[in-house]
């Protein structure tokens, strides 16, 4: 049986988020006990906001939930690698398939390189 | 040019790192500012242990450093990923390519899904 050490990271857990069939890597978020366990049952993405101090429904707002395919455990079991099915086609609340659409350079200058899956105006400001 | 938060992670910022060429996740590693600099200085990725309290040229004890090939940075300038080429084929002390070697169920239960490459009692016993 899995035992998760929140303790390390102060109650929260980072979990990588990978897309189930492209293995593209899409965001790193944080989990708290709670929405561990609400991701189990639910079988979609629930994380720990930290800027807003809640449990974090991927998607709820945008409907670009996370469908959980796979779960992997790290050798310390303080990192948790979810694979999942991102509904939508974009994980980035900036319009990206990824969170990480910019490339930076060994000078620290930064490309974007990745282009928008939707405009981020339409789908949160309705 | 890149402004990275170390403030949120209180001076760490966690870092994916994804095998160049497989797209498989490797692990989840932290870096400090002077990590940060040590990478870009040396293409060749640089931590900070937070068990050690030290930083930590991965492979330094191994030989199974990682080459840096991208770096992308995500949408919060909080999180890295690094797209390296894992040399000796293996990332995890515990002996496996990836430290994501188990599977997690629904009812946590715990499977080992991988080989092990080499052998840890060989490699950092000598």
């Amino acid at each position: 049986m899995l035992k998760l050490d929140f303790k390390k990271g102060g109650g929260l857990l980072p979990a990588v988020v990978q897309d189930y069939t492209s293995g593209k890597v899409l965001m790193l978020a944080y989990l708290n006990q709670a929405s561990w366990e609400r991701t189990l049952e639910t079988g979609e993405a629930h994380y720990w906001s930290r800027s807003r101090g809640e449990i974090w429904h991927k998607g709820g707002t945008s409907g670009h939930v996370q469908r959980v395919k796979e779960i992997l455990v790290d050798c310390d079991n303080d990192t948790l690698l979810l694979k999942v099915e991102q509904v939508g086609g974009a994980a980035c609340h900036a319009g990206y398939e990824s969170c990480f659409y910019r490339s930076v350079g060994t000078d620290q200058s930064v490309t974007v390189i990745a282009e928008k899956v939707f405009d981020p105006e339409r789908v949160y400001k309705q």
